[in-house]
């Protein structure tokens, strides 16, 4: 096919739009690929459509290379099934909702493991039906907060949405890795560098869960990575290695000091070293004891919890949340620590929450045989020396401590480094969540119901575009990868003159013929303006016709690379040919 | 690609769902085509799909082949556009409204006149741009009082729009021919039976419009044609041949009649038949007056509007809307007589409508010289031979009267008889109603602005699915036309012996080889079943490998025509191959 720019629906674009922070929010407007026409909603115009569409056809083959089955459902749906599995209400403010003429509550869905789980229930029953594996490319609705970055993060978006079910875990397991193969073809298929990283369930519920983050200096998602062994993964998923445990028999006996106004670790340990006790303090010395209060799914009370880390870290928000899921986590409130007078603030320690059966979740560095020094449960006293499975046994251990670079990664290989990507793909084994909600069995081999089990694999399609475009681009404009690039050659007639549109157009006509997908420059614009717009638009190979025609030569630029070939124009088609199917 | 039916995501069922009452429905739900998720919501699934996206394909083949260019929209919209064009409110409760997290209002995109306007005006400017054609294949949203017929209307469905922008009326009739074209060369190649009918706008306003309508005895659209001539239209779109004008200089005098108790035309009639006259009177005789009002847009006055029409018809509701479009129409309220004491129910008559300035408007039949028997003024009371032209003389005419079968076709041609159909398309010159709202010009060749003028052009892309099936089917179950089949050829493995089963798996991967989409039913069942299944399923050639293998041949059946070949085995892919492909 020939594009023709003097009639493609397509304007190019000087500036950077004044709302664009990242690379590929700029170039994508710039080079006419989408446009804004909503908070958090995009136009694709022609070229982005195409991008689109090619990276959906990498997406679909590698799903029916699994043997997974396409379908489709509405992005309208009623409230029940979400109800019933309790998402209507869990997604808060991320879930558009919406009420029809007859006031019956209808949601936008945000992803479909209700319908599917039960469309699945409706057409199978026996353990001859399984597995399968279905899947939809379809437009998703999330209310954001903050929609950015273009079409990085939008309202509505094409996801890729596919759903596994099993009898057994093994079979899980078995479509797990299948998923897991597939986005790696996806993936180096569409030329992206990407990392594989260990994720926490997050508001899913379930087990196994990795996320595949494009690696991208702009993304919003953080990560860590030791660089030695290749191990990344979200902070969340993050375990400490506890140090050995040490012998309680040659510690010397807990002593109460007096440290008036220390409420803070830092004025603790200035305190303590200008106190003369004979030796240095730092802040990992100290055990600080954070209160929360936490909520279990269904349950209306709230229940205390303190969480021991050392003084040296902060409590991760996330990570706690994480740790804690599927129960709630909030802050106390003044009316908490009045309704229980033995937390003394800025002083809290383990003997008086022990005391008062506040359950006491450490670190999983405080183990047996560390001395801390904590709180005395007394307002401007602190306690020295105070050991661990000698003077208190917290109720367990728990990963709510942040995670910083520098610490060892769980594979013991070397340290974590720090690093941001964009999330796009997700592989969750789900589990029986969902089968239990809509109690979804198949008559077993022995004549028994079993349970099915779940998995849930995403991958963000429309998100695709501009992850490659974060990472494929030069000062000049974007850079596509053959696989999804909206054309395979981009024809620049360099000049006025009518031979060389007649030049151009017989070449574009001749690749055309062959298969190639052309873009040609027929336009009256100047060589300069034309090259520009080459380049920002981003085809792989730019074949200018320009004065060298009447010397018999054309020449072949490659976009990424920026060398430039003279070829013999009776050469050129058969050269081009050759590049675009390499 | 070879489908297996072993593992297809695909239950057929034996009884019709409770809930469906035409064929389509009943036949894609029993085929595993589609499933209901929610009122008036579908899911595709896998055949269905296929059978979705080879339509689309057919619609995107002739939409490219007219030179339009697809983009995409998004479905959640803004407002504001919608406020400023007026659809907002003029939609009314088919308008899916909804607000997100911050209280903004947004709306479910009913078609996108207003944001393909805005995004033209957007990147072009100059009168060298145009003409240019937009389209995109999209999910639409309508809050439809009653969806019905499975997939027929939804609430939810696919969409073909593409919009024209011209700048002049020459052009805008060039784009709307070119569509109506491409339209004609659609329905074709998916073989169906359709009529073109002229349209009136309705809620869109503008000039020339059609419909397409696939023939149906269970569509929900009624029109009226002329067998002799071809001649279709919507009853909104007839126009009344008026009989020749009368003198008025041999006509008797006017003459008021005591009629009492005869407020309805049937009591009037038979009150003159025997009042001794000396000629018998029928309904057609009479001339009625109803009374309503209007109001233009943006207007807060209601004004008062009498319609006179032979007493043998009823005012059509949906006629006199169009007729009086952009303007409101509300039948008068109690409140209304009491103010208008002028107004005798029942005796209303163009002496009291005419002294008091009331708009009156009538049949195109009450022309020049007519004489009529009609209300005058006073209960009770009745005038007869009241001549058109010389006793009183309307504002106008109106196409307000019902349309009848037996009615003459407006081209003279014969008459008109009723027929049903389903809307699959609808082209229609918008005009300069958007322009105007968005101040859309072009730069003219002279250096002055010129307005844009619009056409919108629509296919019910989803809907045609439902359209097909309804035309093409048996009591057996789909037959669908090559164009959109799901597979090519239903290979039917009879019989349970593993040599049939190979030979079967063979044949499969010869066609798939040579690019013959197959589906193979290679699952345990009986013959018979997978004989029904294959009829209900209604690819259009079902090849059958039984018993005759053991002689060399197998059996090719149509699915439409049901004649039965026997074919030796190895000559059956190159006469399958020949009957794909002719």
């Amino acid at each position: 096919m020939i594009t023709r720019m003097s009639s493609l629906f397509l304007r190019t674009l000087r500036e950077d739009p004044a709302d664009a922070e990242v690379p590929s929010h700029k170039l994508l407007v710039r080079a006419g690929y989408v446009r804004r026409v909503a908070p958090g909603g995009y136009a694709w115009l022609p070229l982005g459509l195409r991008v689109l569409r090619n990276i959906e056809r990498v997406v679909r083959e590698e799903m029916e290379a699994i043997g997974a089955q396409e379908i489709q459902f509405p992005a309208l749906l009623p409230r029940d099934p979400y109800e019933r599995s309790g998402r209507w209400t869990e997604y808060g403010p991320l879930l558009f909702r919406i009420k029809d003429r007859k006031g019956a509550d209808f949601l936008l869905g945000p992803t479909h493991e209700e319908l599917f789980a039960l469309t699945v229930k409706g057409e199978y029953n026996s353990y001859k039906d399984f597995p399968v594996t279905l899947y939809q490319i379809q437009t998703k609705y999330r209310d954001e907060e903050r929609p950015r970055a273009g079409i990085l993060r939008t309202r509505e978006f094409l996801m890729k949405d596919s759903y596994s079910f099993d009898i057994d875990d093994e079979g899980l397991s078995h479509s797990y890795q299948q998923h897991r193969e597939a986005y790696i073809k996806i993936f180096e298929r569409l030329g992206l560098r990407y990392v594989i990283v260990s994720a926490v369930s997050g508001a899913m519920g379930g087990s196994a869960s990795e996320e595949f983050l494009a690696e991208s200096e702009t993304g919003e998602d953080t990560f860590v990575r030791c660089l030695e062994s290749g191990f990344a993964a979200n902070v969340e998923a993050i375990t400490t290695t506890p140090p050995p445990e040490q012998s309680i028999e040659d510690k010397p006996a807990a002593t109460v000091h007096l440290t008036p106004a220390t409420p803070t670790i830092a004025t603790l340990v200035d305190h303590l070293n200008g106190a003369g006790l004979g030796r240095t303090f730092t802040a990992a010395d100290t055990l600080k004891n954070v209160l929360v209060k936490t909520r279990a799914p269904g349950s209306t009370e709230w229940e205390l919890l303190a969480i021991g880390v050392p003084g040296d870290r902060e409590v991760d928000a996330k990570r706690l949340e994480a740790a804690l899921y599927p129960s709630e986590v909030a802050l106390l409130e003044e009316s908490d620590f009045l309704a229980h007078p033995f937390l003394v603030k800025g002083y809290i320690g383990p003997g008086a929450l022990l005391a008062n059966d506040v359950r006491y979740l450490v670190d999983p560095r405080v183990v047996r045989g560390t001395a801390w020094v904590t709180g005395a449960d007394k307002a401007d006293h602190h306690v020295v020396d105070l050991v661990c499975g000698r003077d208190f046994t917290p109720d367990g251990t728990i990963e709510a401590a942040e995670v910083r670079v520098g610490d060892p990664s769980p594979d013991g290989a070397g340290a974590l480094v720090a690093a941001r990507g964009i999330e796009i793909g997700h592989i969750f084994q789900l589990g029986r969540k969902f089968a239990d909600v809509f109690g979804i069995d198949a008559l077993g081999r022995d004549g028994k119901p079993v349970r099915i089990t779940m998995g849930s694999y995403g991958v963000g399609v429309s998100r695709l575009v501009a992850s490659i475009a974060e990472q494929s681009h030069d000062d000049r404009g974007l850079i596509w990868p053959r696989a999804m690039a909206p054309a395979d050659v981009h024809v620049v007639v360099a000049g006025k003159d009518e031979t060389l549109l007649a030049a151009g157009e017989r070449l574009a006509s001749e690749l055309s013929a062959q298969g190639v997908e052309v873009i040609l420059d027929d336009r009256k614009a100047s060589p300069g303006v034309k090259f520009a717009d080459a380049e920002l638009i981003g085809i792989p190979t730019i074949l200018v016709v320009g004065r060298g025609l009447a010397n018999g030569v054309v020449e072949i630029k490659d976009r990424r690379s920026g060398e430039r070939v003279e070829v013999a124009v009776d050469e050129v088609i058969a050269k081009l040919v050759e590049t675009v199917r390499s």
